[in-house]
């Protein structure tokens, strides 16, 4: 008898037959003898819904009240889960973020989640009824209610695996993880495995699957990920624990994040706390920094490259111009036609050469590096953006990635696998 | 500086400009030196989305989750009202029921308040910020989220005013009690002052403008309620303590109620239990019976009638049929093409001979009356529902209620007023 937590996405439940195929699903799991807890975001459109009312009487709304408004999305589908599940003859009990208790920070609308009391969930389980816990919601410790920001869910199915010792599946669209985008690479081939290392990276990138943080939350508390869809009945991915077999594959999975755009400053004087004043400017107004790129400095100056979100880029630009020229800087050049490609392995660790690998596959098609930015298990290269698609594949290529003829996975192109981070780059976007 | 509550319906806040006319009117009163606390009901229609949702997924829904879908109305009205309220410059906080302990018993969909912690309350108007409750919702014992019942945002208004010693202002789509339907009599004139006795009668007979349990626990609680309308200036209706100058006035208000149908069972036995079996039998099928006529019996044996719920009467119908045969009584009749012409006044109490004057005004006009009640306060007739309007009309003037011509507010036609019972009749009638 396992204890599973399953968490449904906003496609999962965006409907009332989808909503009857998941209790469907919960009560099937119960009936294999396992223990049940659902935890289920808002239906889709719902929270898009309720914030468009928000932001028809502000732009700049009170953020704790908010999240008073958006909270009730997912309030309304674990009421309704509940009660489908009951219809079928099952039981069930719904609960909200203050009932079971998902203590979070204070920041509305991005809550860090803190702890989880599980007893009010296992006296739930111990009458043989399934917990339906709202996702995406918190509460603080002055009692307010708190959202967790987008993909919320994810962290709160993770957090309530790893309170409950259980396993955490994460259902969605996807029937799992890819190693690159298929509508980018038809050859993309779903992973068996990946590690939670592996996974962090890609998240970070802008990889749809998961949200950084539940990712962090499972490597933390070595809680076994499953990423599944739900509507076929594919095995998914399992994020887990790096072990020996991971480290014989060199690259798990090739990234795409097209949400970037370049800043480059020429001849940057090379004195202390001249990085500091650069990008102090550009936290002022709020402008995230990716990719930061800078030379060992020739002649007491050097040039300095970095990446921002497409939408921050002429700001960027100006805020620059500006601090640059009073550090006596400089032209400052802008480009958004770029895109950064990465390969992500653990693999890394024990191969060497892999990045001149890289460098490689990428100078044989014709393609220029703007920018180059590693880790332990990353290596992403900054190229213009009409060459990315070609990159994917030659790179996925390269390290021996492309599906088998026979994998019959790879003929499907679902939406927000791994590499395509349309829309979502911001939320791995790091805050410097 | 007066201590305030301000209950707005659902039509009150049913649209985002709507809900900035909420804002707006309870900075004013801020601005005027009140302190201010809002008790705010869902958007008009957003409860019976809701409701709607729960009925696709089955017909018998589990009662507990059905009232954690439905809440989210209220919850979602809280917050843009205060985000509404901050984006004006004023301060507001949002509360749920859970939030300021509105502690209920745990029968779902028309729980029952308890008591209320005033305390949150009272520490966010120290902070000059209006406090911003959500209606309609509670918490039972045990954390569970519970519902009042149609209507119950009035109650919330009311029990928060009795916790904190406040007045209460019930803002509606009309501008206060009248005499009686002014669509049924134009001379309908809107009053200005109502006991609680009165007022308890006429919510009972269905009128719709105040839930019946919150005149109860106003009444109990001495609470000066105020029924207001949302879109004028216009003073109101103050429902208050019982003085002596109402008792000069012999009847306040005239109501209609057309839901009720006619049952007449002949020659019932008159021996003890009898009755106990008739309406045992209808409770049996959830049946409600309202009034209950008994003659005195002759020969053994007696006419018994009472009415129920239109929609009940096929029903109601069959099981005294059958009960009936049983005890060995008569006929059975039924007739659903009745109304009830209700008389309500304190007065009645110093007066003798209102119930007299009230059947010779009927027979005056023809109408023939089918059964009588009669309260301390208040005198019913059942009558043929093709007299109803002309019956109230000659009451209304005959109880001096008629306008005086220069009163502009008879030319208005207000929705849901008092003897307005369509639809409503359910909320007021006994269950036996």
């Amino acid at each position: 008898m396992a204890l599973v937590v399953q968490k449904y996405g906003g496609t999962s439940v965006g409907d009332l037959e989808r909503i009857k195929n998941v209790a469907r699903r919960a009560l099937a799991a119960r009936a294999r003898g396992d223990q049940v807890v659902l935890v289920v975001s808002a239906m889709s459109g719902e929270t898009n819904r309720l914030l468009k009312l928000v932001s028809g009487l502000t732009e700049r709304p009170n953020e704790r009240e908010q999240d008073v408004v958006v909270a009730t999305g997912e309030q309304v589908s674990i009421g309704l889960v509940a009660i489908a599940i009951e219809a079928l003859g099952g039981k069930a009990q719904s609960f909200m973020g203050h009932q079971v208790r998902i203590q979070t920070d204070s920041t509305y609308s991005k809550a860090r989640i803190l702890s989880v009391d599980a007893r009010p969930i296992f006296d739930v389980l111990k009458k043989g009824a399934i917990a339906v816990v709202a996702g995406f919601q918190g509460v603080d410790q002055h009692g307010n209610t708190t959202t967790l920001g987008r993909g919320g869910s994810d962290t709160t199915g993770v957090a309530i695996a790893a309170a409950l010792g259980a396993t955490c599946e994460i259902y969605t669209d996807v029937d799992g993880v890819y190693t690159t985008d298929p509508n980018v690479c038809p050859q993309a081939r779903k992973l068996d495995r990946i590690s939670y290392e592996e996974m962090l990276e890609l998240a970070s990138l802008g990889a749809k699957v998961l949200q950084l943080r539940s990712v962090e939350i499972a490597m933390k508390y070595k809680v076994p990920l499953w990423v599944k869809s739900s509507f076929t009945d594919d095995p998914g991915t399992l994020v887990t624990q790096e072990d020996t077999s991971m480290e014989d594959i060199v690259v798990s999975g090739i990234a795409l994040d097209r949400n970037d755009a370049r800043v480059s400053i020429r001849n940057v004087p090379d004195r202390p706390g001249v990085a500091a004043t650069l990008f102090g400017a550009l936290d002022e107004k709020a402008i995230s920094v990716d990719l930061i790129v800078q030379n060992t400095p020739t002649n007491g100056a050097t040039d300095l490259t970095f990446t921002v979100g497409k939408a921050d880029l002429v700001k960027a630009g100006d805020v620059i111009a500006k601090v640059g020229k009073q550090l006596g800087a400089g032209a400052v050049e802008t480009d958004s036609d770029v895109a950064k490609v990465s390969i992500v392995g653990v693999g890394m660790r024990n191969h060497s050469g892999v990045a001149a690998r890289m460098f490689r596959t990428l100078s044989a098609q014709g393609v220029n590096i703007l920018a180059i930015s590693t880790s332990e298990i990353r290596v992403s290269c900054l190229i213009a953006a009409k060459h990315s698609e070609a990159a994917v594949r030659a790179l996925h290529s390269e390290f021996g990635l492309d599906a088998k003829p026979s994998n019959a996975s790879k003929a499907k192109a679902p939406r927000g696998t791994v590499g395509s981070a349309h829309q979502a780059g911001k939320s791995g976007r790091a805050r410097k």
